[in-house]
Protein backbone atom coordinates (compact mmCIF):
# COMPACT_ATOMS: atom_id res chain seq x y z
CA UNK A 1 0.00 0.00 0.00
CA UNK A 2 1.09 3.25 -0.70
CA UNK A 3 2.13 5.79 2.00
CA UNK A 4 1.19 9.58 3.37
CA UNK A 5 3.58 10.80 5.47
CA UNK A 6 3.33 14.40 6.72
CA UNK A 7 6.37 17.32 7.52
CA UNK A 8 4.92 19.53 9.58
CA UNK A 9 7.46 22.21 8.86
CA UNK A 10 10.05 22.95 6.01
CA UNK A 11 13.16 23.18 8.42
CA UNK A 12 12.20 18.99 8.64
CA UNK A 13 11.89 18.56 5.04
CA UNK A 14 15.58 16.92 5.00
CA UNK A 15 14.63 13.80 6.72
CA UNK A 16 12.51 12.57 3.68
CA UNK A 17 13.38 11.18 0.34
CA UNK A 18 11.62 13.06 -2.22
CA UNK A 19 12.34 11.04 -4.80
CA UNK A 20 9.03 9.08 -6.64
CA UNK A 21 6.86 11.13 -4.42
CA UNK A 22 4.16 13.80 -4.71
CA UNK A 23 4.56 16.57 -2.54
CA UNK A 24 1.50 18.43 -1.65
CA UNK A 25 2.26 21.81 -0.11
CA UNK A 26 0.11 23.34 1.74
CA UNK A 27 0.13 27.45 3.11
CA UNK A 28 -3.78 27.88 3.77
CA UNK A 29 -3.50 31.27 5.03
CA UNK A 30 -3.48 32.29 2.66
CA UNK A 31 -0.89 31.10 -0.03
CA UNK A 32 -2.11 27.75 -2.13
CA UNK A 33 -5.90 29.45 -0.95
CA UNK A 34 -5.52 32.18 -3.14
CA UNK A 35 -3.29 29.70 -6.36
CA UNK A 36 -6.61 27.49 -5.98
CA UNK A 37 -8.67 30.33 -6.72
CA UNK A 38 -6.76 32.01 -8.67
CA UNK A 39 -6.99 28.92 -11.45
CA UNK A 40 -10.64 28.78 -10.42
CA UNK A 41 -10.65 32.92 -11.64
CA UNK A 42 -9.58 31.56 -15.12
CA UNK A 43 -5.41 32.73 -14.74
CA UNK A 44 -3.95 30.73 -17.68
CA UNK A 45 -0.99 29.92 -15.12
CA UNK A 46 0.70 30.96 -11.84
CA UNK A 47 4.85 31.72 -11.64
CA UNK A 48 5.94 30.83 -7.85
CA UNK A 49 8.39 33.09 -6.88
CA UNK A 50 10.62 33.42 -3.46
CA UNK A 51 11.96 36.27 -3.37
CA UNK A 52 10.10 40.24 -3.77
CA UNK A 53 12.87 41.02 -6.45
CA UNK A 54 12.70 38.62 -8.61
CA UNK A 55 8.52 39.23 -8.59
CA UNK A 56 9.31 42.83 -9.47
CA UNK A 57 11.44 42.18 -12.61
CA UNK A 58 7.74 41.12 -13.64
CA UNK A 59 6.02 44.21 -13.02
CA UNK A 60 5.89 45.66 -16.09
CA UNK A 61 5.70 42.59 -18.09
CA UNK A 62 2.53 42.35 -20.61
CA UNK A 63 -0.46 39.98 -19.40
CA UNK A 64 1.39 39.41 -16.08
CA UNK A 65 -0.32 40.65 -12.65
CA UNK A 66 2.35 40.67 -9.81
CA UNK A 67 0.98 39.22 -6.03
CA UNK A 68 2.59 39.00 -2.92
CA UNK A 69 2.81 39.48 0.74
CA UNK A 70 5.56 39.58 3.70
CA UNK A 71 4.19 38.83 7.19
CA UNK A 72 0.49 38.91 5.82
CA UNK A 73 0.46 42.55 4.50
CA UNK A 74 0.77 43.34 0.65
CA UNK A 75 4.25 44.48 -0.53
CA UNK A 76 4.10 47.98 -1.76
CA UNK A 77 3.29 48.70 -5.73
CA UNK A 78 2.16 44.96 -6.26
CA UNK A 79 -0.85 44.61 -8.24
CA UNK A 80 -2.38 42.35 -5.36
CA UNK A 81 -1.92 41.06 -2.09
CA UNK A 82 -2.68 37.20 -0.42
CA UNK A 83 -6.27 37.47 -0.54
CA UNK A 84 -8.33 34.89 -2.26
CA UNK A 85 -11.06 36.74 -1.96
CA UNK A 86 -10.17 40.42 -3.07
CA UNK A 87 -9.47 38.31 -6.20
CA UNK A 88 -12.39 38.24 -7.29
CA UNK A 89 -12.39 42.10 -7.62
CA UNK A 90 -9.57 41.60 -10.33
CA UNK A 91 -11.52 39.12 -11.98
CA UNK A 92 -11.48 40.66 -15.58
CA UNK A 93 -7.64 41.19 -15.39
CA UNK A 94 -6.27 37.89 -14.25
CA UNK A 95 -8.95 35.94 -16.59
CA UNK A 96 -6.07 34.14 -19.19
CA UNK A 97 -3.51 35.87 -17.87
CA UNK A 98 -0.39 35.39 -15.65
CA UNK A 99 -0.12 35.88 -12.68
CA UNK A 100 3.15 36.00 -10.23
CA UNK A 101 2.90 35.59 -6.64
CA UNK A 102 5.90 35.26 -3.71
CA UNK A 103 5.17 34.74 -0.21
CA UNK A 104 6.24 34.99 3.79
CA UNK A 105 6.37 30.57 3.72
CA UNK A 106 3.84 29.20 0.75
CA UNK A 107 6.24 30.35 -2.25
CA UNK A 108 9.34 28.84 -0.65
CA UNK A 109 7.91 25.74 0.04
CA UNK A 110 6.93 25.17 -3.24
CA UNK A 111 10.83 25.96 -3.97
CA UNK A 112 12.28 23.27 -1.20
CA UNK A 113 9.99 20.67 -3.03
CA UNK A 114 11.17 20.53 -6.57
CA UNK A 115 13.22 17.33 -6.19
CA UNK A 116 9.67 15.60 -6.10
CA UNK A 117 8.42 13.62 -8.34
CA UNK A 118 5.46 15.70 -8.80
CA UNK A 119 4.62 18.62 -7.09
CA UNK A 120 0.84 19.38 -5.89
CA UNK A 121 -0.80 22.45 -4.42
CA UNK A 122 -3.01 21.65 -1.64
CA UNK A 123 -5.74 23.79 0.61
CA UNK A 124 -8.52 22.98 2.76
CA UNK A 125 -10.77 24.61 -0.21
CA UNK A 126 -9.71 21.53 -2.53
CA UNK A 127 -8.87 19.08 0.01
CA UNK A 128 -11.11 16.17 -1.79
CA UNK A 129 -10.24 17.25 -4.82
CA UNK A 130 -6.53 16.90 -4.56
CA UNK A 131 -7.65 13.18 -2.79
CA UNK A 132 -9.23 11.98 -5.85
CA UNK A 133 -6.33 13.14 -8.01
CA UNK A 134 -4.33 11.44 -5.46
CA UNK A 135 -6.04 8.17 -5.46
CA UNK A 136 -5.63 8.00 -9.35
CA UNK A 137 -1.67 7.59 -9.27
CA UNK A 138 0.43 4.96 -7.86
CA UNK A 139 2.81 6.96 -5.46
CA UNK A 140 3.83 7.90 -1.94
CA UNK A 141 2.98 11.20 -0.81
CA UNK A 142 4.31 13.84 1.30
CA UNK A 143 2.59 16.78 2.55
CA UNK A 144 4.63 19.88 3.11
CA UNK A 145 3.26 21.94 5.65
CA UNK A 146 4.40 25.29 4.49
CA UNK A 147 4.18 26.73 8.40
CA UNK A 148 5.47 30.36 9.56
CA UNK A 149 9.20 31.38 9.15
CA UNK A 150 9.73 26.86 10.06
CA UNK A 151 7.10 27.07 13.04
CA UNK A 152 4.57 24.29 13.15
CA UNK A 153 1.28 26.46 12.39
CA UNK A 154 -2.37 24.71 13.22
CA UNK A 155 -3.93 25.59 9.78
CA UNK A 156 -1.28 23.78 7.25
CA UNK A 157 -1.70 20.66 10.18
CA UNK A 158 -5.30 20.70 9.59
CA UNK A 159 -5.01 20.06 5.59
CA UNK A 160 -2.87 17.37 5.98
CA UNK A 161 -5.17 15.50 8.65
CA UNK A 162 -8.13 16.17 6.17
CA UNK A 163 -5.92 14.72 3.50
CA UNK A 164 -4.96 11.77 5.91
CA UNK A 165 -8.38 11.08 6.44
CA UNK A 166 -9.60 11.21 3.11
CA UNK A 167 -6.98 8.81 1.87
CA UNK A 168 -7.53 6.35 5.15
CA UNK A 169 -8.54 3.40 3.38
CA UNK A 170 -6.34 4.03 0.11
CA UNK A 171 -3.09 4.65 1.33
CA UNK A 172 -1.22 3.86 4.48
CA UNK A 173 -0.47 6.96 7.28
CA UNK A 174 2.51 6.76 7.76
CA UNK A 175 4.64 8.30 11.16
CA UNK A 176 3.63 9.85 14.02
CA UNK A 177 3.14 13.46 11.97
CA UNK A 178 0.73 12.11 10.29
CA UNK A 179 -1.29 10.45 12.96
CA UNK A 180 -1.05 13.55 14.99
CA UNK A 181 -2.91 15.55 11.78
CA UNK A 182 -5.42 13.25 11.36
CA UNK A 183 -6.12 12.80 15.01
CA UNK A 184 -6.62 16.87 15.58
CA UNK A 185 -8.74 17.23 11.88
CA UNK A 186 -11.19 15.10 13.04
CA UNK A 187 -11.29 16.62 16.48
CA UNK A 188 -11.92 20.22 14.67
CA UNK A 189 -13.43 19.27 11.32
CA UNK A 190 -16.97 20.48 12.18
CA UNK A 191 -15.58 23.71 13.49
CA UNK A 192 -12.56 24.36 11.51
CA UNK A 193 -13.18 28.51 11.73
CA UNK A 194 -13.50 28.44 15.39
CA UNK A 195 -10.68 25.90 16.35
CA UNK A 196 -8.35 28.42 14.95
CA UNK A 197 -8.73 31.19 16.95
CA UNK A 198 -6.49 30.91 19.35
CA UNK A 199 -4.08 30.07 16.55
CA UNK A 200 -0.99 32.22 16.28
CA UNK A 201 -1.49 33.16 12.18
CA UNK A 202 -5.15 33.40 12.79
CA UNK A 203 -4.46 35.91 15.50
CA UNK A 204 -1.81 38.17 13.59
CA UNK A 205 -4.43 38.26 10.28
CA UNK A 206 -7.06 39.23 12.35
CA UNK A 207 -5.29 42.29 12.98
CA UNK A 208 -5.35 43.13 9.49
CA UNK A 209 -9.02 42.71 9.18
CA UNK A 210 -9.48 39.97 7.20
CA UNK A 211 -11.88 37.64 8.96
CA UNK A 212 -13.76 36.70 5.90
CA UNK A 213 -10.37 35.91 4.13
CA UNK A 214 -9.82 33.68 6.52
CA UNK A 215 -12.95 31.95 6.85
CA UNK A 216 -13.12 31.31 3.43
CA UNK A 217 -9.97 29.21 3.65
CA UNK A 218 -11.12 27.00 6.52
CA UNK A 219 -13.80 26.26 4.22
CA UNK A 220 -13.77 22.56 3.21
CA UNK A 221 -14.17 21.62 -0.62
CA UNK A 222 -15.05 24.79 -2.70
CA UNK A 223 -13.30 24.12 -5.31
CA UNK A 224 -12.60 21.15 -7.64
CA UNK A 225 -9.43 22.89 -8.98
CA UNK A 226 -6.23 20.88 -8.28
CA UNK A 227 -3.02 22.80 -9.15
CA UNK A 228 0.42 21.42 -9.95
CA UNK A 229 3.89 22.22 -10.72
CA UNK A 230 4.56 22.11 -14.58
CA UNK A 231 7.73 23.51 -15.93
CA UNK A 232 7.96 25.82 -12.58
CA UNK A 233 4.65 27.57 -13.28
CA UNK A 234 1.09 26.24 -11.58
CA UNK A 235 -1.62 25.22 -13.47
CA UNK A 236 -4.94 23.35 -13.28
CA UNK A 237 -4.52 19.42 -13.76
CA UNK A 238 -5.77 19.20 -17.10
CA UNK A 239 -8.83 15.90 -17.33
CA UNK A 240 -7.36 12.92 -18.97
CA UNK A 241 -8.05 12.85 -22.60
CA UNK A 242 -8.76 8.74 -24.01
CA UNK B 1 1.72 36.01 31.93
CA UNK B 2 4.83 34.13 31.42
CA UNK B 3 4.79 31.31 28.52
CA UNK B 4 4.93 27.90 28.04
CA UNK B 5 5.66 26.72 24.08
CA UNK B 6 6.66 23.67 22.68
CA UNK B 7 9.22 22.56 20.43
CA UNK B 8 8.18 19.63 18.69
CA UNK B 9 11.52 18.62 16.92
CA UNK B 10 15.47 19.16 18.15
CA UNK B 11 15.83 20.33 14.47
CA UNK B 12 13.35 23.07 15.13
CA UNK B 13 15.39 24.45 18.78
CA UNK B 14 17.64 27.13 16.97
CA UNK B 15 13.82 28.81 16.26
CA UNK B 16 13.54 29.15 19.44
CA UNK B 17 16.13 31.73 22.12
CA UNK B 18 16.84 29.55 25.14
CA UNK B 19 18.11 32.73 27.37
CA UNK B 20 16.22 32.92 30.44
CA UNK B 21 14.10 30.01 29.45
CA UNK B 22 13.20 26.78 31.45
CA UNK B 23 14.01 24.12 28.77
CA UNK B 24 11.99 20.99 30.12
CA UNK B 25 13.67 18.04 27.84
CA UNK B 26 11.25 15.13 27.39
CA UNK B 27 11.67 11.43 25.67
CA UNK B 28 9.00 9.53 26.97
CA UNK B 29 10.02 6.45 25.67
CA UNK B 30 12.17 5.88 27.60
CA UNK B 31 15.30 7.91 27.47
CA UNK B 32 13.38 10.74 30.82
CA UNK B 33 11.44 8.24 32.31
CA UNK B 34 13.85 6.16 33.00
CA UNK B 35 16.12 9.08 34.33
CA UNK B 36 13.35 9.96 36.73
CA UNK B 37 13.30 5.91 37.82
CA UNK B 38 16.37 6.10 38.51
CA UNK B 39 16.50 8.97 40.30
CA UNK B 40 13.80 7.35 42.26
CA UNK B 41 15.84 4.33 43.13
CA UNK B 42 18.43 6.34 44.76
CA UNK B 43 20.91 7.15 42.02
CA UNK B 44 22.81 10.00 43.48
CA UNK B 45 22.98 11.70 39.99
CA UNK B 46 22.97 10.71 36.35
CA UNK B 47 25.61 12.06 33.64
CA UNK B 48 23.71 11.92 30.72
CA UNK B 49 26.43 11.58 27.32
CA UNK B 50 25.85 12.10 23.64
CA UNK B 51 27.78 9.17 22.62
CA UNK B 52 28.42 5.27 22.86
CA UNK B 53 32.55 5.65 23.07
CA UNK B 54 32.07 8.97 25.59
CA UNK B 55 29.87 6.32 27.92
CA UNK B 56 32.78 3.53 27.48
CA UNK B 57 35.02 5.74 29.28
CA UNK B 58 33.01 5.61 32.53
CA UNK B 59 32.68 1.43 32.26
CA UNK B 60 35.79 0.78 34.97
CA UNK B 61 34.87 3.46 36.98
CA UNK B 62 34.49 3.37 40.48
CA UNK B 63 30.42 3.53 41.86
CA UNK B 64 29.21 3.87 38.32
CA UNK B 65 26.85 2.41 35.93
CA UNK B 66 26.83 2.24 32.31
CA UNK B 67 23.09 2.86 30.49
CA UNK B 68 22.46 3.02 27.40
CA UNK B 69 20.58 1.72 24.02
CA UNK B 70 20.55 2.67 20.52
CA UNK B 71 17.41 2.39 18.32
CA UNK B 72 15.34 0.72 21.35
CA UNK B 73 18.46 -1.84 22.19
CA UNK B 74 20.79 -1.99 24.65
CA UNK B 75 24.78 -1.01 23.79
CA UNK B 76 26.98 -4.66 23.78
CA UNK B 77 28.66 -4.53 27.20
CA UNK B 78 26.41 -1.65 28.92
CA UNK B 79 25.65 -2.58 32.11
CA UNK B 80 21.85 -1.67 31.51
CA UNK B 81 19.69 -0.70 28.37
CA UNK B 82 16.89 1.65 28.85
CA UNK B 83 14.42 0.38 30.43
CA UNK B 84 12.46 2.07 33.68
CA UNK B 85 10.62 -1.13 34.96
CA UNK B 86 14.32 -3.16 34.53
CA UNK B 87 16.58 -0.80 36.90
CA UNK B 88 14.38 -1.90 39.68
CA UNK B 89 16.75 -5.55 39.10
CA UNK B 90 19.92 -3.26 39.88
CA UNK B 91 18.67 -1.60 43.18
CA UNK B 92 21.69 -2.37 45.09
CA UNK B 93 23.89 -1.73 43.04
CA UNK B 94 22.18 1.84 41.97
CA UNK B 95 21.52 3.26 45.41
CA UNK B 96 23.83 6.22 45.94
CA UNK B 97 25.64 6.09 42.93
CA UNK B 98 26.18 7.15 39.61
CA UNK B 99 24.30 6.38 36.93
CA UNK B 100 26.02 7.31 32.95
CA UNK B 101 23.55 6.89 30.68
CA UNK B 102 23.45 7.68 26.68
CA UNK B 103 20.31 7.31 24.47
CA UNK B 104 19.28 7.35 20.90
CA UNK B 105 17.20 10.97 21.13
CA UNK B 106 17.00 11.74 24.75
CA UNK B 107 20.74 12.83 25.51
CA UNK B 108 21.32 14.47 22.48
CA UNK B 109 18.19 16.95 23.37
CA UNK B 110 19.69 17.74 26.97
CA UNK B 111 22.76 18.22 25.43
CA UNK B 112 21.62 21.02 22.60
CA UNK B 113 19.35 22.55 25.91
CA UNK B 114 22.66 23.68 27.72
CA UNK B 115 22.53 27.09 27.01
CA UNK B 116 19.17 27.87 29.11
CA UNK B 117 18.15 29.13 32.13
CA UNK B 118 17.57 25.82 33.70
CA UNK B 119 17.02 22.30 32.28
CA UNK B 120 14.55 20.06 33.72
CA UNK B 121 13.85 16.67 32.47
CA UNK B 122 10.08 15.85 32.27
CA UNK B 123 8.18 12.57 30.90
CA UNK B 124 4.79 11.29 31.77
CA UNK B 125 5.34 9.32 34.67
CA UNK B 126 6.18 12.98 36.51
CA UNK B 127 4.71 15.80 34.70
CA UNK B 128 2.00 16.72 37.80
CA UNK B 129 5.24 16.96 39.86
CA UNK B 130 7.25 19.36 37.09
CA UNK B 131 4.43 21.52 37.14
CA UNK B 132 4.02 22.12 40.56
CA UNK B 133 8.18 23.00 40.22
CA UNK B 134 7.60 25.34 36.89
CA UNK B 135 4.56 27.05 39.20
CA UNK B 136 6.73 28.40 42.05
CA UNK B 137 9.97 29.89 39.31
CA UNK B 138 8.64 32.90 37.23
CA UNK B 139 10.27 31.71 33.65
CA UNK B 140 9.21 31.02 30.54
CA UNK B 141 9.12 27.09 29.63
CA UNK B 142 9.90 25.61 26.38
CA UNK B 143 9.29 22.04 26.29
CA UNK B 144 12.02 19.97 24.13
CA UNK B 145 10.23 17.11 22.76
CA UNK B 146 13.48 14.88 21.90
CA UNK B 147 11.49 13.08 19.21
CA UNK B 148 12.47 10.22 17.21
CA UNK B 149 15.97 11.30 15.22
CA UNK B 150 14.94 14.54 14.19
CA UNK B 151 11.02 13.56 13.26
CA UNK B 152 8.21 14.95 15.65
CA UNK B 153 6.63 11.83 17.90
CA UNK B 154 3.97 11.10 19.56
CA UNK B 155 4.12 10.56 23.02
CA UNK B 156 6.74 13.47 23.74
CA UNK B 157 3.92 15.56 22.21
CA UNK B 158 1.34 14.34 24.63
CA UNK B 159 3.95 15.17 27.51
CA UNK B 160 4.13 18.60 25.86
CA UNK B 161 0.66 18.61 25.89
CA UNK B 162 0.13 16.86 29.66
CA UNK B 163 2.51 20.48 31.07
CA UNK B 164 0.66 22.63 28.64
CA UNK B 165 -3.04 21.56 30.64
CA UNK B 166 -1.72 21.45 33.54
CA UNK B 167 -0.15 24.86 33.56
CA UNK B 168 -2.82 26.31 31.63
CA UNK B 169 -4.21 28.75 34.33
CA UNK B 170 -0.71 30.50 35.67
CA UNK B 171 1.15 30.36 32.13
CA UNK B 172 0.32 32.09 28.30
CA UNK B 173 -0.06 28.14 26.20
CA UNK B 174 2.01 30.64 23.33
CA UNK B 175 2.09 29.03 19.70
CA UNK B 176 0.58 26.60 17.51
CA UNK B 177 2.78 23.49 18.33
CA UNK B 178 1.91 24.14 21.90
CA UNK B 179 -1.83 24.43 20.94
CA UNK B 180 -1.78 21.48 18.90
CA UNK B 181 -0.02 19.30 21.64
CA UNK B 182 -2.60 20.20 24.72
CA UNK B 183 -5.08 19.48 21.93
CA UNK B 184 -3.82 16.13 21.73
CA UNK B 185 -2.97 15.32 24.86
CA UNK B 186 -6.55 16.70 26.15
CA UNK B 187 -8.10 13.71 23.39
CA UNK B 188 -5.93 10.73 24.57
CA UNK B 189 -5.50 11.59 28.45
CA UNK B 190 -7.79 8.91 29.47
CA UNK B 191 -6.65 6.17 27.56
CA UNK B 192 -2.88 7.22 26.81
CA UNK B 193 -1.70 3.83 26.34
CA UNK B 194 -3.63 2.86 23.46
CA UNK B 195 -3.66 6.24 21.62
CA UNK B 196 0.11 5.06 21.05
CA UNK B 197 -0.35 2.09 19.62
CA UNK B 198 -0.33 3.36 15.98
CA UNK B 199 2.69 5.59 17.03
CA UNK B 200 5.65 4.42 15.00
CA UNK B 201 8.09 4.32 17.82
CA UNK B 202 5.57 1.92 19.98
CA UNK B 203 5.90 -0.44 17.30
CA UNK B 204 9.71 -0.48 17.21
CA UNK B 205 9.64 -0.98 20.59
CA UNK B 206 7.09 -3.53 20.42
CA UNK B 207 8.75 -5.65 18.24
CA UNK B 208 11.39 -5.48 21.38
CA UNK B 209 8.97 -7.23 23.17
CA UNK B 210 9.01 -4.47 26.30
CA UNK B 211 5.36 -4.12 26.52
CA UNK B 212 5.06 -3.43 30.22
CA UNK B 213 8.20 -0.79 30.04
CA UNK B 214 6.15 0.98 27.44
CA UNK B 215 2.61 0.86 29.57
CA UNK B 216 4.82 2.19 32.50
CA UNK B 217 5.98 5.23 30.55
CA UNK B 218 2.66 6.28 28.98
CA UNK B 219 1.03 6.41 32.53
CA UNK B 220 0.58 9.40 34.40
CA UNK B 221 2.37 10.97 37.89
CA UNK B 222 3.66 7.71 39.35
CA UNK B 223 6.58 9.95 40.40
CA UNK B 224 7.04 12.96 42.79
CA UNK B 225 10.48 13.41 41.24
CA UNK B 226 11.69 16.58 39.28
CA UNK B 227 15.59 16.21 37.83
CA UNK B 228 17.76 18.84 36.77
CA UNK B 229 20.65 19.63 35.03
CA UNK B 230 23.17 20.90 37.71
CA UNK B 231 26.93 20.64 36.51
CA UNK B 232 26.51 18.77 33.13
CA UNK B 233 24.68 16.19 35.71
CA UNK B 234 21.07 15.36 36.63
CA UNK B 235 20.13 15.38 40.05
CA UNK B 236 17.07 15.60 42.00
CA UNK B 237 15.83 19.31 42.74
CA UNK B 238 16.08 19.80 47.03
CA UNK B 239 13.54 20.38 48.89
CA UNK B 240 13.61 24.35 49.69
CA UNK B 241 15.27 24.44 53.10
CA UNK B 242 14.04 27.74 55.00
Amino acid sequence: MDQIQVCLSPALLNLYDLEDKIVVVTDVLRATTTMISALEIGVKEIIPVASRNEAKTFMQKKNHLVAGERDGKKVDGFDLGNSPLLLHDFEDKLKGNTLVITTTNGTKAIDQSKAAHLVMIGALTNVQAVARELMSKNKDILVLCAGWKNRVNLEDTLFAGALCEALKFDFDIYGDAAIMSQQLFVAHQDHLFESIQNATHYKRLKSHGIEDDIRYCMTLNSSEIVPILHNNKIVKVQPITI
